[in-house]
């Protein structure tokens, strides 16, 4: 089969499509003939060496897909389903082999293409705000990000939990679109101190910046706020006043998703597509594919991710 | 009535019993006459200042107490009943008034002055283990403090779940105290490095020590490890890897039981009484009394806390 191979670890451009060997399945797995697969911002720092596959996981790149099922395996699936599949690498490529347990139905009214890259994002946002923080009505919630395919999304999910939602962003623009979504305190990042407009007032925060905003995160929450840092843009290294932790009753939590057991990571595709996919089928949480590259041009979708320029997420067809 | 009053808070040996005004009940509270009040660690930080009442409650110290019901106010209770007290304050007095949700039992087999000192300690251990940290049969957790009062209790109550038990102390006789309580893994912490023991094998850490042991916490942590800090001996302000906590998936939390609210502390003493009241009962968990002294003599029970020798509980009879 073809896939996108990295030719050059140092150079993240390097990504071509050429043979390699097919997946081989097993016990529990599925193969998928892939039409359509998503591209994350965790894909641009694999391709820099920066995240490498967890263990048994494959080399190609990729975290969510949607195809058919080629070969159900001793699986009792049909071949011929259309599924989606939250994976822990090997998107990019014509087959992929997929646990049971981490394939999802295509929303209805969405197609492959849609369906591609909206798994990943779903999965992420309601295990961390949901499943993990226990985000609900009334609750103030404040998402960092606002403007990008993570943070759109998770502005729908709160709101159509009842929350509260306050985020930030870079520029008019985004914060634009962030309001567009239902947000309802919009905070230009570059003009204000997020943490004096929101002092004490969030029950929970989803972080992509990490120890740039660690401060800032804990003197934003409430009395027994919880934060979960799902990424670290604004780097690793930290101070963290502990005394601040206790006193408030503070919980700070890292997460990722795409290193989890196969049993979780079903939990969480399962609750996923128990809460979420309603809202996806009904229009209640819209997702805005941005654009889609041929497969072969990986190198040309992941420069166009890096530049910023994205609010909605990018496909690669198959 | 009288109670100990700080007669000088520059100095925490300042402790005089002395006539205050009776405490007026709100509506929901009952009005406690003290038989005996529990010392605790957090007495001695109020006494040097460090500690402040939260918001409405008393200024007088001690969060713990057990005695008879004198006025059942608006609440159903029986006066004469007798009742263990979960406290904001007020503990170290011939009365106190209680938010009904804050009463509970006297376990049986134990006298008024026995339970006054296991409420604190049995609503701390088990809010933070199972509550908060959710630890469960064949886990692993290490608790700090082995020897202490909470150490002591902690190691039962996580021996009683199926759990195993990892604990540090500063000395052989303390390690041998944590042994016969049931510890399985025994840490000389002034010998031994427990990150190194215990790398990445932890499930749940019940830690007291804070800033310095906060690098060794997190690499003692298994991946989705969930570390809770009730305590701060060791420093507040520390260095904090969130490479690691997002790549292992950590939660670190900070709590402590006398700020939250009433509802918060009545689901806590709910529990507590349900899961670990039987435990008292049955003598499956055993609560070690130090040692008694008259209320007059609080400023004494201070400094023998404070010496570090006691390795159960000490209680104020009134």
């Amino acid at each position: 089969m073809k896939a996108i191979v990295q030719k050059d670890p140092e150079d993240p451009a390097s990504l071509v499509l050429e043979d390699v060997a097919m997946p081989e399945l097993a016990d529990g797995e599925v193969l998928v003939k892939v039409a359509a697969a998503g591209v994350n911002r965790a894909d641009l720092l694999q391709a820099r060496g920066h995240y490498p596959p967890p263990a048994g996981a494959s080399e190609i790149i990729g975290l969510e897909c949607a195809g058919t099922i080629a070969d159900a395996g001793t699986t009792g699936r049909e071949v011929g389903e259309e599924v989606g599949c939250l994976l822990a690498g090997g998107g990019y490529a014509e087959y992929v082999a997929v646990p049971e347990g981490q394939l999802l139905p295509i929303p209805k009214g969405y197609s492959l293409v849609d369906a591609a890259s909206v798994i990943e994002v779903a999965c992420t946002v309601w295990s961390n705000l949901v499943m993990e923080a226990g985000l609900g009505r009334d609750q103030t919630v404040l998402i960092h990000g606002g403007g990008g395919g993570i943070g759109t999304f998770a502005i729908q999910v709160a709101k159509s939990l009842g929350a509260k939602v306050a985020v930030t962003a870079g520029s008019a623009e985004k914060l634009e679109t962030c309001m567009r979504y239902g947000a309802d305190v919009l905070i230009n990042y570059k003009e204000q101190d997020f943490a004096e407009e929101l002092k004490g007032q969030c029950d929970v925060i989803l972080d992509i910046i990490g120890a740039k905003y660690l401060k800032q995160n804990m003197k934003s929450l409430k009395k027994d706020g919880h934060m979960v840092i799902i990424g670290m843009q604004g780097g690793t290294k930290a101070e963290i006043n502990l005394g601040a932790l206790v006193a408030n009753r503070l919980t700070l939590q890292g997460t990722t998703l795409r290193a989890r057991d196969t049993e979780a990571k079903a939990a969480i595709v399962a609750e996923t597509v128990k809460n979420v996919w309603p809202l996806l089928e009904s229009g209640r949480i819209k997702h805005h594919r941005h654009a889609t590259f041929p497969l072969a041009d990986a190198a040309k979708a992941h420069a166009a991710l890096d530049s910023g320029d994205v609010t909605g997420t990018l496909v690669l067809t198959v």
